[in-house]
């Protein structure tokens, strides 16, 4: 710890300060500042100017940001919200995520590539990442448009059945071969999972509320929830899925006692040190020579193919609502972000999927997300006596 | 990241829960939850029930552990207070600290141990950790007397001399034999460093503040505060000192605008997160082959050493303000902590002390910290006009 100069401490610095540089530039651009700290990961990393090699230790730090990123995702998902949420949105997750799935799997199919790769690069195509599209629509001040509410609750049904299907593929990484009755277990212990958190679990946290004032310690919540978080991200592993579909639902197992303990700020705290260290690696991952021209061209694809297949399967349930709205609500929920680029950072450590399929994810990623926001400013602008006065509080 | 199951989550959720239940068995006994903490690690590690072995990524967290808890500390320390603070205790912390020292390294140099083992040994014995006492204080509602007053104050100077000392020791760590010029630019570097941080960088960052505004980035001083955080922490490595000086130093600059960017809530939550991999392995590197009898009897000599040492050193200075007061101060100087385990713990790794001395110093640790608690009830009590029933605002 003392006197020498530690690799560890300084490689974390450097990616620290780099991630959130390039963020900041992003972000003065109106661009999404996770897209600049991955930038900086593939401009520093192994590929391209080699000037910071992630080690080990960084590795297990980026696992962590991971976690905590989806930890912090769950938190802001009270189950109570979801179910008393109506059906139209629950419609608008489903078709957005078959839709998607389908259109990915059967281009990658006929390109003939294996079943496997097809699966990873299709379910890196199905989760929307809201987060950009709400703090557009936060922005243009139009929250308390039906549009809006629809985008939003879609979004987090849109995320549990992300973590679903991410369960199930991640149970594929560990066969060789499509097992079906594997699969049908997996399937079924995901959806159980998800039942239970949704369900059940907010009343054995309501129960060990009760007794919390007994414990001595200071910030006992905090502490029972970054245990817990820890805990079912094991647990997750154990019988197959990935870790982070466990932090997932152990936040949304909290979110509804989140604002009573502070959870949000503190967790995000976390979240905020650790997530950079994720998205950097993330980067550093891509290797610029699989940037071939084919490669380029089937990015091309499947970014339209993402476009197209998320405007179609989200807005058709929407159609009878105007093709105003239905145009909304599609290209509110094109954007994809973190759920995306963890199935294709498993896919690639797994070896399930090549390099030239994990640079694709990523291009595939960084279009709709930019494509977005521009297109949505204008469809909003659009509405018939939008109040731009109106003072509307952020949902999210 | 999935299937597989992992050994580095895994004993993360071990450590975190096993560290955190015997923090809070600790508690519930009146015991500091630290011991707690340390105590998992002595029980589980390899040295006895060999439960878990920490991975050289747990030991990665383990010394970021020890940062964010020296930036804690640090951000409770506006610098500005500092300066305004009376010269009294100026002079408490100053005697308080070179007592123990003198006393320690006496003790070992005339027990027959070469002198880096008595350096280490006596610094061990110096920084005072007020966390404990100030519970104490507050729970007794005396916060508002003048002896709780100055023993807060002289705390922080405490903190600050602690660190300078063990930027000197950890330097000397690097050298074999006592260089004495090199001793001299390490202890110019550690206290220019302290006034640096103290008198400017906070201007530094009251001149970041006024231009925070034009970034994008959410959070932009929770980020800020962690570059610099790191930074500084890499920066003290560089020019030969702890890691943990630098971080503590960064907290001192941020302490002034802590409460304006709510920094410590959320740092703190950030420390809640790591330190209980830090104090746990810390016990878990205690070698229990190493209580031999003749270890108990120096542990015995050094915790009775470790207490009247402070009790004269930090009393003698109070005398003129009657008995009773300057026994107050002592006894309040009395617990160490952290950075009497962190000086431990360097020394252990750049071998220049034995697993036996460092026994004696976690000993030693423990002694002071139960030792006070009761003797300070005591002596509070005694206070003629306490009113039980006045409510304090705590200080800390």
């Amino acid at each position: 710890m003392p006197h020498t100069s530690d690799p560890f401490l300084l490689q974390l610095l450097v990616i620290f300060v780099w991630a959130k540089i390039f963020g900041e530039v992003f972000e003065q651009m109106s661009l999404p500042a996770v897209l600049g700290e991955i930038l900086a990961g593939v401009i520093l990393g192994p590929y391209a100017t080699a000037f910071v090699f992630p080690t080990p230790a960084v590795h297990s730090i980026s696992e962590l940001g991971a976690i905590f990123l989806l930890f912090s995702v769950g938190l802001e998902t009270p189950p109570d919200e979801l179910i008393k949420v109506g059906r139209t949105s629950l419609g608008v997750a489903l078709a957005g995520m078959v839709v998607p799935f389908a259109l990915g799997f059967g281009f990658i199919i006929l390109h003939g590539s294996p079943a496997k790769e097809a699966t990873f690069v299709a379910t890196a195509m199905v989760a929307t990442s809201v987060g950009i599209t709400a703090r557009v629509m936060g922005d243009l001040q139009v929250l308390h448009t039906r549009a809006a509410k629809i985008i939003l609750a879609a979004a987090v049904f849109d995320d549990i059945l992300g973590m679903v299907l991410l369960a199930v593929v991640a149970g594929l990484a560990a066969t060789s071969g499509v097992q079906w009755v594997q699969l049908g277990v997996l399937s079924a212990e995901a959806i159980g999972f998800a039942l239970f958190m949704i369900f059940f679990a907010p009343r054995v946290i309501h129960r060990m509320r009760g007794r919390m004032q007994y414990m001595s310690m200071r910030d006992a919540p905090l502490i029972l929830a970054l245990a817990i978080c820890l805990g079912l991200s094991v647990a997750a592993q154990k019988i197959g899925m990935a870790a982070i579909v466990g932090a997932f639902f152990a936040g949304i197992a909290f979110a509804e006692y989140a604002p009573e303990w502070e959870l949000r700020p503190r967790v995000g705290a976390i979240t905020e040190f650790l997530t950079p260290f994720f998205f950097f690696v993330m980067g550093a991952q891509l290797n610029l020579a699989a940037f071939s021209r084919e490669t380029m061209r089937t990015a091309a694809i499947i970014s339209v193919l993402a476009i197209l297949s998320k405007v179609i399967g989200c807005g058709l349930p929407m159609l009878r609502e105007g093709w105003l709205t239905a145009l909304k609500v599609g290209v509110g929920m094109t954007p994809r972000g973190e759920v995306g680029l963890i199935v294709a950072l498993i896919g690639l450590n797994a070896k399930m999927i090549s390099e030239s399929s994990y640079a694709v994810v990523l291009i595939m990623i960084a279009v709709t997300t930019v494509f977005a926001p521009p297109i949505l400013r204008i469809l909003f602008h659009k509405v018939p006596g939008f109040a731009a006065s109106e003072t509307v509080v952020a949902a999210e």
